[in-house]
């Protein structure tokens, strides 16, 4: 059996990267790639400018709490300063440009101002309150690379620098699809034999999450034809098909044959828990990713497998998540898999919930977060385990 | 001063919780805070199912490994099994329903199947192999509870028991403005005194990652009545108005004069760092918050203060967020304050920052998360700290 990070390493290595960029508006880039680095065009902020609503001076004319300095203009963000005459002040706001010839900005509480005059009553150090020009960033820096998925911070960042565009990778087109005879989708009537589609809404959710164009492909019938005519559709149109269930060897798993027929399948024994079968390949060119058909084993396997392989073909390069340290307030026994445990935190730790079994979504929804329980290792309560809030997978 | 938990909690009392819901479509349901606890109409599964490919017996009709017992039907997943004859078998594959009078299913890979008649060559415990009726969710069980915002696995498990729609609140309406007559958008030219607006685009994005409406209003002109008519405009189309900057007593800062004269306005000092100039209050009745207008001030105020504000006026239930236990690679003095410091997940714990300023927006982008420092706490290296991954705040 494979190890999760052979598995993982397996699909990194045969993972064809997005080369396609589009500009697209600052306002809608949340979440979406860098395609080029992000250099700094300009110093920011672009002049020294005031920290503080007071007056500008030239340290070296202050005489004395008792000697006033006449003021000689008044700068407000925004204005444009003249050079500060010799021997006066200028009364300042917080961001206004500091003028030419002044080095210390005084804090208006240390100032006492009346008749066009300045008493500075305490001097601060020399050159205190100025943000210095290219304090921020400096002209020619690298502050974002390419590969990095954008966040709010990183727009306002780009902001700063005078981008209303930027240059992203377009999004990657993940076509889902399930099988299955015995599936409805919720809002209809479900007969004798029959059980409510969930993967389909888990897995959509889950791509859209990461900002993929999901094409939504719905369900194909448990028939060699409706199964091949759906993954030729799905290959057609997508960069990466993504299919629930039907990748084992039993004879009504169609999808195995039919990627057999139009491509190529590895049917990969990975050793971790929840899900187990998982299929890599292509079909009529077009990466293709099998996933179990169990709610759990897609939920987790789509996080922990198939994420790291998506993110790298959407360009992301960070594709992983960092672990933490918790404490189990449970413990378990050691096992021959890599096993993902629905946990939930609570202040002391985190608290396992009572059935683990692949089939049974409700621990995913009753938790905050998954355990990763190494291949061999025992789990101890009061110990602690490495611990992967699901929101850090967002 | 204000503790920051004293800030937050003067907040949520003064909040008032959104009441009206809509229902939308499961697949647009993402992110969205349910208005109602959902209720399992049925069971999940529905019927007993086999968990494997294999053959449903009655467990007593065992007779020994040399015995075959004769197949009386085939059961596919999604078809209506019929009564199980007594001393026969039923071929059934993953998901199809065991039918009534079988009590056990064994794994196709212990079995021999011949001449329209099954050998067990190896039997398993009695009733093994079968998803009992209700094992993941059982009628009358309430899944989810109104409050919680809704995650892909959530969408999932509603999907599972049959809803189509559900009743969420609908989006809290969330108006931005800026003020400042330095700030130039992103794309125009810059001149002298002049810096680009960067907290625009760090808050719109904030707000819509936390699924809110945005209804951006840009920059107001640092004059008392351009100010007035944006925050009328504001307060008539948003459940909550948010403004960086002008919120300090400076004569220039025309923002509280506004609130003061349209409303109310409660000028907090609170001991967070970046951060201290907070207010709050309203504006014709509607409620306001008003962060500083320092980049890293908004950012982390507007993650650590308003957010739990504004979860809590949209309706969710949990409006905090867990900190992490991570080993500081770097030391800090003791402080007054309340400190956020920015920082970076090493394999061997969290580094700091070199630059801790208000202004230097960069931190937040380097950074993959907030350090929380609590007041007196001194930070040493190879310790503990409280860790908190921006992706947590999602």
């Amino acid at each position: 059996m494979l190890s999760v990070n052979e598995a993982i390493g397996t699909l990194l290595e045969n993972c064809e990267q997005l080369v396609d960029s589009e500009q697209v508006s600052l306002m809608e880039a949340t979440g979406r790639t860098l395609a080029n680095d992000v250099v700094a065009p300009i110093d920011v902020p672009p002049a020294d400018n005031s920290a503080m609503d007071g007056y500008a001076i030239r340290y070296a004319d202050w005489k004395g709490t008792d000697t006033a300095i006449p003021l000689s203009q008044r700068i407000t963000a925004g204005s444009v300063p003249g050079k500060l005459a010799e021997g006066s002040a200028a009364r300042i706001f917080t961001g206004a440009e500091v003028p030419e010839g002044a080095d210390t900005v005084v804090m208006q509480e240390h100032c006492s101002e009346e008749a066009g005059a300045v008493r500075i009553l305490k001097l601060p150090v020399e050159r205190a309150n100025i943000r210095r020009r290219g304090q921020d960033l400096a002209t020619g820096q690298t502050v974002l690379t390419a590969g990095h998925r954008l966040r709010s911070q990183d727009l306002g960042l780009a902001a700063s620098l005078g981008f209303a565009e930027i240059s992203v990778y377009r999004r990657l087109k993940v076509a889902v699809m399930s099988t299955g005879d015995e599936l409805r989708e919720p809002g209809e009537a479900i007969q004798p034999g029959q059980i409510y589609n969930s993967n389909r809404y888990t897995m959509k959710s889950q791509l859209e999450t990461w900002g993929f164009e999901v094409i939504d492909l719905g369900v194909a019938r448990d028939e060699h034809e409706a199964v091949r005519d759906m993954m030729s559709q799905a290959a057609g149109e997508a960069d990466v098909v993504v299919t629930s269930g039907g990748v084992s060897v039993g004879e009504e798993d169609h999808v195995k044959a039919v990627v057999e027929e139009l491509g190529a399948i590895n049917l990969w024994k990975i050793a971790v828990k929840p899900g187990k079968p998982f299929a890599f390949g292509q079909v009529c060119g077009t990466p293709f990713i099998g996933l179990p058909g169990n709610p759990v084993s897609v939920f987790v396997t789509m996080l922990v497998i198939a994420r790291p392989y998506l993110f790298a073909c959407q360009g992301n390069a960070d594709t992983g998540v960092h672990a933490v340290r918790q404490i189990a307030r449970f413990s378990k026994k050691a096992s021959q898999r890599e096993d993902y445990l629905r946990v939930r935190s609570l202040d002391d730790g985190v608290q396992l919930f009572t059935n683990q079994s692949s089939g049974v979504l409700y621990s995913t929804s009753w938790g905050d977060g998954l355990v990763r329980q190494a291949v061999g290792e025992e789990v101890r309560e009061g110990e602690p385990v490495d611990f992967l809030p699901f929101a850090l997978f967002n």
